[in-house]
């Protein structure tokens, strides 16, 4: 029952379940023919809706191990240790499996914003005035999180 | 600017745009090598995430176009019109499109429960005591909702 270090203060304690009950909820899970499961990413408190990515076993042994979520990118081929290029760290409350054993809901703390433009979240377009329009402000400034030249 | 039928009281209203806006829309998604993009439903006012499932073109279009969440079944490669055979209904108050544009957030008021097992959300499973365990109560007979004998 560790915790995990460089947690934020004030949050629920995220318990790392041990080796076996980890072996369990991954036992539970029916990856797809990539060896893939959806894991949606929901903002704890808020309840916002803030990603949609991916997870393999590796990924989701690391997220329970962890408290800190881990997807894998489908575009780079590996790990994706979320917020480790851009500091949005997603400390993990809560992981839930739906009743298929194929979709993952991750209940988090999002440090600062999800979504690579700088909104909170990815889920930012919608239909205005018959037109697609971003709905949310953009918060962070995608150069400074990326590290790339503005 | 019509309004969809059957619509329950007090909802806001779906404005059904119109047959360019709903162009436009299908123009910025980008679905995968099937042909889909993943979708979320979360219930209006409570936030909670319901159910992720798949949508094709014809899906979102016939969602935009009536206000009623429409997935597209991979199991049985046809559209599936949700709540069409256990009436609960999800009724749309927004659709929402990712920074990727390959999945959807369905803003809804859902009839009842989501998830086939008769819980609400279809997350309903987590780690408890080293075990994987549900986490939220049977609120409807799934033979009641699908017709099956008890």
């Amino acid at each position: 029952m560790a915790t995990p270090p460089n947690r934020p203060a004030g949050l629920p304690a995220w318990n790392i379940p041990t080796a076996e009950a980890r072996a369990r909820f991954l036992a539970a899970l029916k990856p797809d023919s990539h060896g893939l499961v959806a894991a949606i990413a929901q903002a704890h408190g808020t309840g916002e809706v803030l990603m949609l990515a991916w997870m393999n076993a590796e990924a989701v042994e690391e997220t329970l191990a962890t408290g800190r979520v881990t997807y894998y990118s489908r575009s780079r081929k590996g790990l994706w240790r979320k917020g480790e290029t851009s500091g949005q760290v997603q400390h993990l409350i809560d992981l839930r499996l739906d009743c298929d054993g194929d979709a993952l809901l991750a209940i988090v703390h999002q440090d600062g914003v999800a979504c690579h433009t700088g909104r909170r979240s990815c889920f930012s377009w919608g239909l205005r005035e018959d037109s697609v329009a971003p709905l949310e402000p953009v918060l962070a400034d995608p150069a400074t999180l990326y590290g790339k030249p503005g």
